[in-house]
């Protein structure tokens, strides 16, 4: 069966949407150019969006929750992190640089992995129950390469990840107009589109499935049970079929 | 809260684990011996597993669902097709070659590739409401490269991937021993051993969940219908607050 | 100083341009369209040129010499391996299939590390005093990535990677024409057509070099010189300034 | 032949050696713990070191060479730059983060490519006629993935890959001590001491040959004067047999 309208209210989810450019405003960010398309359809399903522009604002190296304790005169890591905790939805933006994610989305993740020391009340890393996806820019190539490295990390930590979780555009190979420069195609590229639309009503389903369940069963899946000895039923000597 | 027993019954889920070992039957194959560690805590919990070694079937290279109409005299492809298709839950499981993944499972992934032209009934990619993770084996360095191109594909082609989805072991870097020899420290790793129940578990939650609310959502993600001009609120032209 | 003229002759080297594409002849294949480039630039200066299309040979998979010896009935790797190893450049053609290179390369390096044991008189592996280069065509998204996991593999065995080693071509990201299809942009693109170029010329140069120098100097890099206690200075224990 | 004695001096070669640790000074480095094996080696062939811990400077981010001429107040990259530059050999080295390089690696990888504007006399590529490796260290996994990623931007940008231009160290798959932690294995690790010991030489080689040819011929690889026109012997209508 196919549903003509949505198939549920979003209107109680939070997104944070994260742009990884290395340019600070009010710099024209052509990976924001895609962004702001999965922002609209978020807002118009009534989702709060919060948006981090994370180059304008001085966050620190490292892989501790707060850099200043070691060292580093300032660190607004610590005010951007609750805004991520408390995201259902984590979209992060990059650009492409030689073929890679940009070096302030690795300083990102970095921070991101420097808070998996803090647990949910019920005993998961704080990533569970939440999900995750990647919009890529460039003018040559390297969205699936920027997109799985991406994925991967936020996989890891505990995110949760839709089908078809990555969405980007490149022009043909070689130097060309980026994606909000007149003539670049880049905005009405079909294929591109498409891929924005599905990343982020996929998004809104899981996200909607797991808030509703009250996230993922706490069963099977906590750090600090296993370090006391539960298993939930693994056996290092498996007799299996 | 924090559960004592499992949060559900999955006796009615159905996981296919894909070994994507370069050995034939009956070599020992490493990577057979991590995957039963989770085969064995599935069937625990009353999943029907089928196992597949995918270098025991005459697959063909190609990206068609038959390659016999493609000119080859043989491709079990054919065969092994329907029991990839029927299982809602995928692990894939590949030793490490030089860093990557190995060919095998290369050649797995095109086969399931060759299939997205198969939409279910409610327009959507086949893979979609179901959930995929990886394991890997090697005895030097590349778990996490190889997890991140194997679970980037899955997720690419519609699997949803569930936290912490992908588990492994290597030794210390070198030559060393592989993780069914005696000695190698594998089956007794408790980093592996955690990982493995973790993604046991969240496949298996994800697999409910899914299952129970009859997949992911049909909209926003229909390929056809995108074509013949439905757009489910995406606006090329945003306003946004 | 600018030479108007090629630096050297090069018509003593030998090159082997080895097709990974998934296709079988006499199947149209769009890499070999992009080889044929450099293919034909290296035979105009006199450079003895030998291709072979992997996919057109019963090489099995494994990572033993002779795969015969190990229950296969075919494998035509021994055949090709002479023609590999005897060849003073490789360049290895790859199709993308979402984002990664194909299955037939993987292969195809899983074969190159099966001869890792064969030395050659010298005490090096038998891969050092080669250079060698990647093409890539798809029609979508994975140059960089493709040739990123290619020439590692390469230069980890012991071939050296001159300067700007890989190129490609793919068209604007989503689903589109390939390379040989009438008006894919691709025989036209500068930006490939200059990359072509720049790899075809380092390769010859650094072949050269090395040919005239007569490899690699042997020292300092014979394994099986350091298992027997030779260390050419290296310190477990340095003192440094 | 073997040669028993270095089969040449090196001792007018300049080598950087970059560690991309996000720690700062006086911060122990397990990456410097290993750079500096390769460090002392080539030392003591009468080799110049440079060492830079980036993390110790203030460099910012951006794709330009001086981003104090787009808003940042301070660039110490400016003052970095010519030390690089003047290096015949650049050694990298980076800790693994989630699998991946440092973001202090990717952001010094983004400034050398800033630079790509920056032709030498000759028409080349500024990187040209250098040689680079890469080290790397972790706990867990990852040591492939991070040198494929960097000896891959190395080379495109116009260094020359020695065979086998990359080494590292990572303990038994998880949690457990780093490279200098007392107990580890790393600094007594077989594997690793010779691999960075190829390394090593093989950049020594590379970079006397260079050194000695004068740089890679400057003939078919100069981006000015194909843009004006030239081709060396290339065609985009090849005949070739």
């Amino acid at each position: 069966m196919v549903a003509e309208t949505p198939p549920a209210r979003h209107d109680d989810l939070h997104a944070a949407f994260v742009n990884c450019t290395l340019k600070r405003s009010p710099e024209i960010s052509h990976t924001h150019g895609l962004m702001k398309r999965s922002i609209a359809l978020m807002q118009s399903q009534g989702v709060s969006v919060d948006q981090i522009r994370l180059a304008d604002h001085d966050v620190a190296d490292g892989v501790y929750p707060d850099m200043r304790e070691h060292g580093w005169e300032f660190d607004e890591w610590v005010d951007l992190w609750p805004r991520i905790r408390d995201a259902d939805i984590l979209v992060v933006g990059t650009p492409i640089w030689l073929g890679e994610p940009s070096s302030v989305l690795r300083r990102f993740i970095e921070r991101l992995y420097s808070m998996s020391g803090e647990l949910a009340e019920n005993g998961q890393y704080v990533y569970y129950g939440k999900t995750a996806g990647v919009l890529v820019t460039g003018n040559e190539d390297g969205v699936k390469h920027s997109a799985m490295s991406t994925l991967y990390s936020l996989q890891h930590i505990g995110y949760t990840i839709p089908p078809a979780a990555d969405a980007g555009w490149i022009g043909e190979v070689g130097p060309g107009p980026s994606y909000l420069d007149e003539g670049s195609g880049g905005p009405q590229n079909d294929f591109t589109n498409r891929n924005v639309t599905f990343m982020t009503w996929n998004l809104l389903h899981l996200a909607r499935m797991l808030k509703d369940a009250g996230g993922i069963p706490a069963y099977g899946n906590q750090p600090e049970r296993w370090r006391r000895g539960e298993r939930w039923g693994y056996s290092a000597n498996p007799e299996y079929r």
